[in-house]
């Protein structure tokens, strides 16, 4: 699989406000996916977990990580970023929580009350797929 | 996480042709995505790989998979299947793939010369959300 970075196009495509699913491994090696917000910045992606989501204290233990994130006009245009975990940092203020929303939705998150946790995540190697071709930007 | 059989809300929802993300693990345990075509029947979910794909290999050593199920109107609607291949079978006669391409695509597959497989999966434990709250049914 190619390693980053990954070509202008693909960079331009995760800039987006994609639907995407993030894997992990839980305890006894079997894979966990979820639907998730990301925010693909500076070849990183940043994700935002509630403290208390079991996820993050599996991705505590096995911070490898794969995402694919697929277009949010078109699912036929998908890229996977396989990685891990580089920094965990508590997101004390929601500032990450709301970049996202932000991002996402057009306003600050709306649960102001919860514990968040930022994810930085670094990528390793990705693929790419648009309509069915391998796509290299 | 909730044991099947899924609500009947969430049954009729993955009977649609929804955006797919299916999870395995790799040899040396990381997490592996990628975006799947799948058929929900009789409380099983069919997927297709071309033969030579190399997550196919990774499932057949352990068919552990999670799947992330986002509605094809709204990602924001999601069901995750978590389970294991119970079935590998050789899509000798592309009868597989063409159902799955005729749900998504409505018609057969495109690709007559690729030897491909079903695999079919049976979920242990799910979850799902509409709207960021928990969804059953």
């Amino acid at each position: 699989m190619p390693k980053p970075p990954l070509p202008p196009t693909l960079d331009a495509f995760l800039k987006s406000p994609n639907p995407c699913v993030i894997g992990s491994a839980q305890p006894d090696g079997s894979p966990h996916t979820a639907a998730t917000w990301y925010l693909w910045e500076g070849g990183r992606a940043l994700v935002n977990m509630d403290a208390t989501r079991k996820r993050l204290e599996h991705m505590r233990s096995d911070p490898r990580v794969s995402l694919t994130v697929l277009g949010a006009e078109t699912w036929y245009q998908q890229v996977t970023l396989i990685g891990r975990v580089a920094e965990f940092a508590d997101d004390t203020d929601l500032e990450g929580i709301d970049r996202l929303s932000t991002h996402y939705m057009g306003q600050a998150y709306s649960g102001r009350d919860q514990q968040r946790v930022n994810a930085w995540i670094e990528v390793e190697s990705w693929y790419a797929w648009n309509g069915g071709q391998y796509w290299d930007g």
